[in-house]
């Protein structure tokens, strides 16, 4: 399971807004139009926005490698701006972008530095897998024998390199034989539990049972839960993170019923420049995500609406943080320093 | 706002599974089609299924009453036992169809008692909507100066005889000025917040704001809720309740966060034969309610799903119990074998 393909010309994204009904690829040869694929979420989830952005910047520098050495310079910048504003709260866009404006500098950034980009966004690419690999094995050793686990929004192969992060983590436990049933909170508005978590974990024939994200609540009461893992979208120097919007009421409910609750993540999802996730900002989309759902009108057309696509949890609601480099514990603020100072 | 009316010979029903984009009365003479209209949820919230088993009981009587008295009888009881067999979990329908029976009787279980139960019906659905307004009035009280306050599914005009219990409450703090802001949680997987409290409020232009469930936790850490007052489809002896699914999350989230927590309901909604929630039986839907809206489907069509219609939350997390004869506060068992024993 993969929703990114680099084809060395061409960078294809499965269409994640059209999942689990239709599976269409969509080819993209200019950058602008990856930003546009970012922000509309036929690519999403914070790995996989920072993997697609740095294809995308190969694209720009090719497709800008006709013009003189000012120009080429010029445009790459306003590329990166671009892609930098599709999305603002994932921080492995921005890491992923300076990560190839750099490589672009150590190549004397001149069009020189093409084949150079490419390599680094295939390492981008590549690392974010071997990441998911290490993170799911590192996850599996805290999963209960025979757990269920709770999962919130997509953070698998889909929103990733492949693999996943906290999907990773599940996937690693399934292998293990540890996991009797995933239970996968649909996510509301855009349900990318019901459309993509569901859809992946049934391509591995993990089991799974999609619930509304009101009836987790229920589940842990009935000691139905073992245990959370999800994802993360940017996570603080204190171990506070966002993620998907619904995440902060399950790290509530989890510690009210004593659930262990775990995110997953690779070290470029945590920016040790902000202090706490009060710093964090959180995107608002649009109203139409909660008044229709594909044509369907579902509210008043007049109703006022507030639609953030994250919330930020709290550290003190975190039993672990499972990273490439093992699961870290708290204090979160001394041990994220000493492993990714 | 109504969504019952009785015009002598016909029950009318306002379909609630269309609003908020079509207003369609539809009209009913025979008891089992309504029945099956409580069924599909063309009328729901557990006051409102009472007074339509109320009318459907009149219904009945009339249609048999040409039978001989042996006939009319067991015809009379079938009738009880398909509403009663509607839905499971709101109490006040048995209650309803109880009180109905002990009236037909009392007027010797015959055809001759055919007008004392349609006053008896309608003084079921009258005495709702007063109950409605005594709760409202109770619940006023309790509702802070200024309060932006959260409710869940639809516990309003269109759930009860009229005027509301949860939102009977808003609506007379509204009326006092007390109300900046009611936020709406949409309460999937139905929608009933989005598509019934969104345009129950908006119609009488009280100030709404719609949010996915899983917002209201974050709402509550921002300091952005007073309070919440919701509906009960069935509360035991000991003030357990069964309510929408998504109540007991966001009892959970009230408690963690002080938010103050209230169930408003008529002592219909009172099951003191029931010792504590965990033996009120729980309705689970169909799997199309979570894999498809409307037309549209939102998840793979083989994934196993969880769809319980409430949940219960243990009276530990209450505030207080909003009645037609006060507001209830703990030891709740004493209180409520007290005012309702």
């Amino acid at each position: 399971m993969e929703a990114i393909q680099w084809r060395g010309d061409t960078l294809l994204l499965l269409d994640q807004t059209k999942l689990p009904v239709t599976e269409e690829w969509l080819p993209y040869t200019d950058a602008y139009q990856v930003a546009s694929a970012i922000r509309t979420m036929v690519v999403r989830g914070a790995p996989a926005i920072g993997v697609s952005a740095a294809y995308a910047y190969v694209l720009a520098a090719r497709s800008f490698s006709a013009l003189d050495s000012a120009s080429f310079s010029a445009q790459m910048t306003q590329t990166k701006a671009v892609l930098a504003a599709s999305r603002p709260t994932a921080v492995n866009l921005f890491w992923a972008l300076d990560r190839m404006e750099r490589c672009l500098m150590a190549h004397g950034n001149s069009p020189q530095a093409l084949s150079a980009l490419e390599r680094e966004a295939i390492a981008i690419h590549r690392e974010d897998m071997e990441m998911n690999r290490r993170i799911g094995s590192f996850g599996a050793s805290v999963v209960p024998e025979g757990a269920s686990i709770l999962t919130h929004c997509n953070a698998g192969a889909l929103a990733t390199g492949g693999y996943g992060t906290a999907l990773g983590v599940i996937r690693a436990a399934h292998a293990q034989g540890k996991v009797s049933m995933v239970y996968a909170d649909e996510t509301r508005p855009l349900l990318q539990g019901a459309r993509l978590t569901a859809y992946e974990l049934g391509k591995d024939q993990i089991p799974t049972t999609l619930i509304a994200d009101n009836m987790a609540a229920s589940l842990m009461r009935a000691g139905r839960i073992q245990m959370v893992v999800l994802g993360c979208d940017r996570m603080a120097a204190n171990g506070d993170f966002a993620n998907k919007i619904g995440t902060y009421s399950v790290a509530v409910n989890a510690h009210f019923h004593g659930v262990p609750f775990y995110t997953a993540l690779p070290s470029s999802t945590i920016d040790l420049a902000l202090s706490d996730g009060g710093k964090i900002p959180i995107e608002e989309r649009a109203r139409e995500e909660m008044t229709h759902l594909s044509d369907v009108q579902t509210a008043p057309l007049d109703v006022q609406v507030f639609n953030p696509a994250f919330d930020v949890t709290p550290h003190q609601l975190l039993t672990g943080i499972i990273t490439e480099k093992g699961v870290i514990y708290p204090p979160f603020q001394e041990n994220l320093k000493k492993h990714f100072g």
